[in-house]
């Protein structure tokens, strides 16, 4: 995996009605982001849930594929009628919509001759000149064009094919995190958690996010920075404001 | 709650880094989507999941808002340094971020005068001209401003909150749907099923997709539809499909 040495970014575009509709609840986006964070360096900035309409997939991953460095699509190659993402793609890029020949053999060899239908051809089409993700849970492969990585829409097929991606991204710097557990209310430190928020804004986010656990309600603080040493000198300070006002500190 | 006689719809805008970073899993777009489909006819057409910056903000609301009857946002509204979907909404519409009235003696009360602290007063603070979408669970309301319906994050507090927004809401033609669990492959189906689909493409929009059960791979087939007798047509025309290729029926 080549490297550069910034911050390397990516969008997730989710196709698919049974997300949208709430029928599905989606998985895959909280695993392709803590993937690409922890793994390859590359944050992931926006996330679009789209219904599975050709001009609007067209028209996000225009909007998408020049924002980002990366876009991961999941969702739509599959065999049926209303898996369009590869057509929808290649309408994008206007590059050929056509069979690709290692993914045709690697389908025909994993269906066998007279199983290898019509629907199951169609897994084989994708735009010219992409390149394969391969499978080795299900044999039809994910793609990528350009610079979108196109995966299935189920998460355990997914999953099993995300270290294939590697290949294909350069990674940026990592994001290191801290997280400090606080039993307080967030109203209790939002002020003093504020000002060294405004100090360090350049090189460290801190996210603040209320839990409920055993009873009992608490504060999660998520530091984050590609700097280590940065990130430790706002923990400490974090670490201060809890002591100063006598909370208990959970990790 | 109001009825139009034609189909309305909405986004969500889930507005958190926590959600981008893969750290949270979550739950609110599929809860959202389900309550406002099943409760009031309306389909959630686009879902967007942005980070915390001002700026992306107020581009997002902007533009979702011109193109759906209603925006959904979560997360952004509680008292800390990263809650900045009120100002944000603010700054989109060019109206003034200052105390709502009723909000602030909501909270007030709430909270007991000694308690209520600057952070605690921050959730007071709303787009000038806002209405409330009160809180039964930890008082702090949400509100509509324009079609802009800001909600907060947390789960069990969103779901206790979602009834309150029904008031604001003006309901659709409801999108009826029907399952149909088949024990068989989507490609053993996948060419049947696109004519079918072609044949009522205005009218109903079918849905295929895999799963697996009790170790055997089935396909679910989701008919959606805002007209009943129409939905009934094509499920009749699925269940034949399924008979004529001998594929057991689950449900």
């Amino acid at each position: 995996m080549k490297k550069k040495n910034k911050k390397v970014n990516a969008a997730i575009l989710v196709i698919g009605n049974e997300i949208l509709s709430g029928r599905t609840q989606d998985k895959n986006v909280a695993f392709i982001s803590n993937w690409l964070n922890s793994k390859c360096g590359i944050s992931v900035d926006e996330v679009r849930i789209i219904p599975d309409v050709e001009k609007t997939i067209i028209n996000n991953i225009l909007i998408l594929s020049k924002k980002f460095d990366y876009v991961f699509t999941t969702g739509g190659i599959g065999p049926t009628h209303d898996d369009i993402t590869s057509q929808s793609i290649s309408k994008t890029f206007k590059v050929k919509y056509e069979y690709h020949k290692e993914a045709y053999k690697i389908l025909e060899k994993y269906y066998g001759k007279k199983k290898f239908n019509d629907g199951r051809k169609k897994m084989a089409k994708m735009p010219k000149g992409s390149k394969l993700i391969y499978n080795p849970s299900s044999a039809a492969p994910g793609f990528i064009t350009k610079n979108v990585l196109s995966l299935p829409g189920v998460p355990s097929i997914l999953n099993s094919m995300i270290e294939n991606c590697k290949r294909y991204l350069v990674s940026g710097l990592k994001v290191h995190s801290k997280t400090l557990n606080l039993y307080t209310v967030e109203s209790n430190i939002s002020k003093k958690l504020g000002q060294i928020q405004k100090k360090y804004k350049k090189s460290v986010d801190i996210g603040s996010y209320p839990f409920f656990r055993l009873g009992k309600i608490g504060v999660a603080l998520v530091s984050r920075s590609t700097s280590v040493s940065k990130l430790k000198i706002v923990n400490n300070k974090l670490l201060s404001l809890a002591k100063s006002k006598n909370i208990k500190i959970l990790n």
